[in-house]
């Protein structure tokens, strides 16, 4: 099989796999004050340092979470409450267009619901935030915003927004400034501090952890609302009983990552760049998506190394995957967490592209476990794939897609 | 080591590690559509057809979260949320005085956050909502009431609800009725179907499965509003990249453990009469707590049949926690989450014991790795560690809790 798809999740790192089965035939409540519930908060508590160091955070402002999702949900609706109960003039909420649901959807639900005012942010042709752009939108009504989010890469085209500007910008504001940074992690160098990030989302799937083991880091002066409340774990910001053996796995997969991303970024570009060469010499016409640029490794804009978007002119995208699917080809068209939804991706669109080339556009993700076998089969199939997705357009356009 | 706190967490069953650990191996997001999703997907719903068939629910009634704590706060506010959508009137939220902080916290947020008022539910001593007192909790403001959460069993004292009754009480006036059965499920017979339940939460890290995998079982046409927004995972009420080892896990365990629970029951309470029978016998004047008959197999009332509850006159229960665990032996005051807070028990307070009862206590629960040894290691430190206490209670009664 040819796994194409390491941006919805990836394959746990050995390593990983290794701590966390081994925590599993431990017993042990973290919040238990006897011996074995002291030995679950020590290995707590030390993934909770591996995991500071690892990203440039203090222990205090790992909260873990069960994922992306969640720590999404908690920074926007969380940070939202907090600033509107401190002053409620603050209802704006600014997220930019290209936000994964978890965020668009919640900040839209505290519109629905908890009298938010949403303000998109546009994107460039590539899909990025500008400083400017979220300068002119703070300044609209400076008095009235409650948050920011902007995502650190984007996880359909790999677009890298300039975070530590936007974060500053936001601070001119006296907004807090959230960024959801699962695609980043482990990849681009993230630094927290560093930033000037008030909230930063990383999860385990996206980086060689476990599913259901996520982390927001909060800034220790940061006042957020829970979501979740209960037995007051984890600053009383997210209550719940602590999954150590998952936190176990996610802190091994955070350093190890972390700690090999410099060279594995080189490798996946240099792996990307090939698979993006061979496709547009099998697809002359394909359009490649996002930025042209890779990321630079002092943060700077660019794109993911391990991340091909590409438009296929003529294609629905959902034939293009199922075509590849059948020749053991795992990609996607966009999120997975949108996978079947029969409408274009939002990234696309707020872009720029049109309709039918949002419809027409596949996600490549390459990832630790990635090879040139795998471009190899990618490029062997795609010319044929293509052909046969564009015959079937011609043939049948509205039986395609729903 | 005598663990004798299977209420705060219990070991995980080997069948449900190998099924986790064999699924740690595996890749694929169960929303993508290529195939390594589709046998994700295929796993998750082969998981939920399982649990559903164990609890006596529909698979489309499962839905999947990362615990008690989330399944709770996701019943109480979700519920509270549409209900109040349905009909501004209804903003009173009813929990008994003895729930978990999961439940009775958010109850609280609601009213502090979002315009509800929290009617708490009389307990009699033995910790017990009776269907007349909420019947007439109910009557005060018939139109008024949103959502009424009773817990299935007391996770301190054990004491188990008439939920059926209760249930049907709640729909006498038209409100839905959660029951948290972290503590029931996998031990007593938990039918949701014949308990007229319209949610239940269970967990999978008390019942022998995961941390961070748990479920909360929602009637098909109960209207729950969203915690967390996103990709619109489980039927829109959860979103979130699931977590497919732990529902795995999660699945073996539950199945296994409602299969061995008949049998459990009856072991579980023999050992635990032993338990009492020996406490007693070294200590005259320990009293037991909570309902003095186990549960009965129709689910009638009683109490969990691994739950021993007892109060020492004359000691701080932290301090006997302490030198038990000196001794090797692992227990526990209360509930693990509010371990460490410097105050008496809520559920033992709202049974009616005074302050010193309420601190003097300690919970020892039993399960499926339970032995004679440990009723025997218990028994022969009990005496001399209540002595103890005794003494370091008279001598610097300040100096020992907070």
């Amino acid at each position: 099989m040819t796994y194409l798809d390491h941006a919805a999740t990836t394959p746990m790192l050995p390593a990983a796999v290794a701590a966390m089965s081994d925590a599993l035939g431990r017993t042990g409540n973290a919040s238990s004050l006897h011996s074995s519930g002291r030995r679950a908060r020590r290995e707590v508590e030390e993934s909770r340092e591996r995991i500071a160091e690892s990203v440039g955070a203090r222990p205090s402002e790992v909260v873990f979470t069960t994922g992306g999702t969640e720590s999404d949900n908690l920074a926007v609706k969380g940070l939202y409450w907090a600033r509107r109960a401190a002053d409620p003039r603050r209802t704006r909420v600014l997220v930019s267009a290209v936000e994964h649901h978890a965020v668009i959807d919640a900040a839209d639900w505290t519109a629905e619901h908890e009298g938010a005012r949403v303000r998109l942010l546009e994107v460039d042709g590539a899909g990025r935030v500008s400083p400017e752009a979220l300068r002119a939108a703070l300044a609209e009504d400076p008095d009235a915003n409650a948050v920011v989010s902007v995502m650190w890469a984007n996880n359909e085209v790999g677009t890298v927004n300039p975070v530590r500007e936007l974060a500053e910008v936001s601070h001119e504001f006296g907004v807090p400034f959230h960024t959801d940074a699962v695609q980043a992690v482990g990849i681009l160098d993230v630094d927290f501090a560093a930033s000037g990030a008030d909230a930063l989302t990383l999860t385990g799937h996206k980086l060689g952890g476990p599913y259901g083991a996520g982390v927001l880091l909060l800034g220790r002066d940061v006042e957020c609302t829970p979501l979740l409340h209960g037995g007051g774990q984890e600053r009383d910001v997210r209550s719940g009983t602590l999954d150590v053996p998952s936190l176990v796995g996610l802190a091994a997969a955070v350093a190890e990552s972390v700690a090999a991303a410099p060279r594995r970024r080189v490798a996946l570009a240099g792996l990307r760049d090939e698979l993006v060469r061979a496709v547009l010499t099998e697809v002359p016409d394909a359009v490649v998506n996002g930025d042209a640029l890779d990321a630079q490794v002092d943060g700077g804009p660019g794109r993911l190394p391990g991340n091909a978007h590409l438009s296929f002119p003529g294609c629905e995208g959902d034939s293009l995957l199922m075509l590849l699917d059948a020749q053991g080809i795992d990609c996607s068209t966009g999120s997975a967490c949108t996978a079947g939804v029969a409408q274009p991706s939002h990234v696309l669109l707020a872009m720029g592209a049109d309709e039918s080339t949002a419809r027409g556009s596949l996600r490549f993700s390459l990832g630790h476990t990635s090879t040139r076998d795998d471009v190899r089969a990618l490029t062997e199939a795609i010319g044929s794939v293509v052909e046969r997705a564009r015959r079937a357009g011609r043939r049948a356009p509205a039986a395609v897609t729903g």
